[in-house]
């Protein structure tokens, strides 16, 4: 019978320079892994970035609500001002839930 | 205080042959950025598309309830008789929402 | 006027050596297409992929309830022992659902 847990993907889209930050910041707010993928794209700032391939960053974790909301929150607070950083989560069924939390 | 907004995500994935098309629609409909990732694929039409590396793009955009479903009218009335174009759309929760509307 | 069926999304992160054997999973449970996107990422067994580019698939197939469960299932009980594989479904609003079943 499969075993389903209801956990949190957060989807973050980000320029490249901030790879290794966003990742510390993952693991320091309690994400176990990371699905890191290059993106290209453009934002609301009008920014283009397809000139230069993979110049954006697009992270995907599965995490439970709490780290969920702290994570939204960190990257609001450190990145929203200064970088074109997008984050948003939805509500995603897990197979062996307790490998993410 | 996390202040989040309901939303929609729209996911196009599609023939790298439309993507400035698709993008131009994209503009035209409302949303104010996108993510476009490279893909490889095969759809309902049996056609494969993994001997030619890139050769699909996968786009996301987060948008109004309203703007997602005039999006996927479009897409729909324009692309699904002669292209390989799938398009559907989910909930998403998403930080600063004014930015998408 | 739109018409939208309810599916499920199914994401399967693996390690690329598995993408034959999956995307014959995947057929043979009753997939009628996937998205398949290169991807680095590091999972809960600490096993950093990130050094090598391209060297984790993230696919992605739109299906029913029920074949997003078998699949599920299957995937679990195939992979999950011997390999670093996380698989997990959402709910996703389908133009033409026709075409997914």
């Amino acid at each position: 019978m499969l075993n389903l847990t209801t956990l949190k993907r957060v989807t973050i889209v980000a320029e490249r320079v901030l790879e290794s930050e966003l990742i510390h910041l993952l693991r320091e707010t309690g994400a176990k892994g990371y699905t890191l993928i290059d993106a290209r794209g453009e934002g609301s700032r009008g920014v283009r970035a397809s000139e230069w391939a993979g110049s954006n960053i697009k992270i995907e974790v599965v995490v439970s609500a709490e780290v969920a909301d702290a994570l939204l929150n960190s990257i609001s607070e450190r990145y929203f001002k200064h970088y074109a950083v997008i984050a948003y989560m939805t509500e995603v069924q897990v197979v062996r839930g307790h490998k993410y939390t």
